[in-house]
């Protein structure tokens, strides 16, 4: 077998077999399939598609290509969830305590930022002391100590996604359902969870612009998840306005702690509670209402306990940026639009984001929302602050912003509802 | 601009700008564009197209990528050919010295051969002495010399298809028409020749397995001689049999020297002179006709006059392989079917060709042919000799020619005309 044989193959439109995909990913993971050729191939299969059996032999043989964690010494079962990725999304932070609080183990691998969206890890790292990166025998005693774990995948998980994400990032193939799922998938399936919730987002700030992607993505997911044996649900959320009031790293850590205090912005407690029940019903897990845990500050607890069992300091004052610039309604009416991409532009202008992996980021950066989309405001009243840690950036945010929002008469007819659909295998 | 940008456009089945071709073949070449990215946009290229202008303006951005030859110092008119490549087409080394004794220059870069077809470069190389490399200046006095030369392409021209030449050989992307008809052709409107005439080869031994892509492609480079001011004309010839009766370096330079000593193979004469013609006539050169230069011994002065001003000895015994076997006829009756394609992979397993541009060839092995397609024969009598270096070549050799030949009774109805078509602008 050799790499152009497997590359002509789906390049002429033909399904590649279970053998060429082994051999493709594992050659390829060595070094012995060059970058440019995989990245002729990864080309190929954007453009012409891969058919449900052989995105499962690819995923499985990403899988294969690492280690795949065992959680089967744990006495109860283990639930996670993945987001794809939006503005304002911070639910894995309050969702992982509170799911743990009410009986399911939460061994969840996150990652960072990059572009408009941002990562559960570099919120995380808000707080004073706590470390994303732990050896399996830590991430093992934290899920013991505390029910939930929160922390960066080693390197010996699916590397060859590791290898191929860092390819097609610099090589226009980013954009290919097949190999999105494969990716999210193998390493959700490597990380051993038993049950799986996916929180595929839809519109601007997503990856997936239109609902019909993202049921496609969703469907494509939920089938491998079902095929490699791991219980799994997706759900399609709104991502066209930000999810909550914060957006950038400490500013959502301290709307996840309100959230878990028994406050916060609705709609993160609306998508929180329910991604809870949908994780614990796909675990099979039935003991406390998630409602209940937020409201008897059991979630808290457990959030304490995770922090603390990394090293965080739960009570650390978060980091704040020095300089601010408020924005306000221009009009008096309804906030009848607040467009994700143009929010989570802005956070990452400011500081919030990285354009490449090897950026630091800054993280009291970001936007605080005083009105929601939908909202009724008054002419002059505040619309959002701007956090920065240098006034040069304020400029290019606000270009951002510019036709980001509206205030009108009435809603946008067109919002999506904030769950929009539910995927089942 | 960045790679991506190019790239995704190209994905997305958008043209590229004339800015993004210039952009993205430049920092290709200057090492600012990284091969898998370069290889992800060739793939694109292939799935989705160029149309003649984006066709134009990528043709246009590999000859700037490197210098342009012009021999406007010379008194009389310039005219190439250029072949597709084939299997026993040995055409350029009678052509070249034929149209220089009927009055025109005729100054070709030619190039080695890869797989089953053969190179002009590696045939000449049987000559002892004979030199392939040589300077502008060395080639202009050649030129001079002898009306005709024929040598490699130096470093200088085209750079920017040489490397993506490379690049497409080991990433699958080699079939693509616009990137075939832009890698031709901006090496030879690099070249400065003021009129070209293309060999466009049909049929299994053939780049070009069908008529139909063989008029595409040859009308695309038609479209491109005619834009860049060069005059161009295309022929479709056959390729569904071997041309000629002598398949190998040293074999076929033998033919060749017959054809200019007056005689050998119809099908060789009978497409030289009428190649000749179309030369002649495109740069618009009316003097001595073809058939009488190969009668009255002009063209063969100027093939040993070329020959000698490379450092070749045209009276040099030529090498032969060391070994033989002889392929007789199975039965009498009619030789219907004698394929291309199974006897260029017979010679290129005998040693003549090669499987890596690294790779040496063998100068004396090849395939001799005792009798042609549609030729009458009797059952036992010789039909081939194989020729080898080493014995060990021939059970692959053997293998290779399994099916590609048959005796019946009346020629093969589907056989190709020795020319097919002639396009022109």
């Amino acid at each position: 077998m050799d790499a152009i044989e497997v590359i002509t193959t789906k390049r002429d439109g033909r399904p590649l077999s279970a053998a060429q995909i082994d051999w493709v990913i594992g050659a390829y993971t060595a070094g012995g399939v060059a970058d440019e050729q995989m990245s002729a191939l990864a080309m190929a299969i954007l453009l012409n598609g891969m058919d449900r059996r052989e995105i499962a032999d690819w995923t499985a043989a990403m899988i294969r290509s690492g280690e795949r964690m065992d959680w089967s010494a744990l006495d109860r079962p283990t639930a996670d969830k993945h987001s794809t990725g939006g503005v304002g999304d911070k639910i894995t932070l309050p969702l992982a305590p509170l799911v743990a609080a009410c009986g399911a183990y939460v061994p969840q691998l996150s990652g960072r930022g990059l572009g408009h969206t941002g990562g559960t890890l570099d919120k995380l790292e808000s707080i004073a002391g706590w470390r994303a990166s732990l050896s399996n025998d830590e991430m093992l005693a934290v899920l013991r100590g505390a029910g939930a774990v929160i922390c960066a995948a080693g390197g010996g998980l699916a590397p060859a996604d590791k290898k191929l994400y860092a390819l097609r990032d610099v090589t226009g193939t980013v954009e290919s359902i097949p190999l999105i799922a494969s990716s999210i998938m193998s390493k959700k399936i490597a990380e051993g969870t038993g049950a799986l919730v996916l929180d595929v987002k839809v519109g601007s700030g997503a990856f997936m612009k239109t609902v019909d992607d993202a049921r496609e993505l969703a469907a494509t997911m939920v089938g491998l998840g079902a095929d490699a044996g791991v219980a799994t649900v997706a759900l399609l959320t709104a991502m066209d306005r930000p999810l909550g009031r914060a957006v950038g790293n400490a500013l959502e850590v301290a709307e996840a702690v309100e959230v878990l205090a028994g406050g916060g912005p609705a709609d993160v407690v609306e998508l929180t509670v329910r991604l809870a029940r949908e994780m614990l019903d796909t675990a099979g897990v039935h003991g406390k209402d998630p409602e209940d845990a937020l409201m008897d500050g059991s979630a808290m607890d457990a959030w304490r306990r995770m922090v603390a069992a990394q090293g965080g300091d739960p009570d650390a004052v978060l980091p704040s940026a020095a300089e601010t610039v408020q924005i306000t309604a221009p009009a008096s009416g309804v906030l009848r639009r607040l467009d994700a991409y143009g929010v989570g532009l802005a956070a990452w202008r400011l500081g919030a984001g990285r354009a490449r992996k090897e950026d630091p980021v800054s993280l009291g950066a970001g936007v605080t929302l005083h009105a929601g989309f939908g909202d009724i405001v008054r002419a002059g009243q505040p619309l959002m602050t701007l956090h920065a840690d240098e006034t040069e950036r304020f400029e290019r945010a606000l270009e951002a912003l510019d036709g980001a929002y509206e205030v009108g008469p009435a809603s946008d007819p067109d919002a999506l509802p904030l769950i929009i659909d539910r995927i089942t295998a």
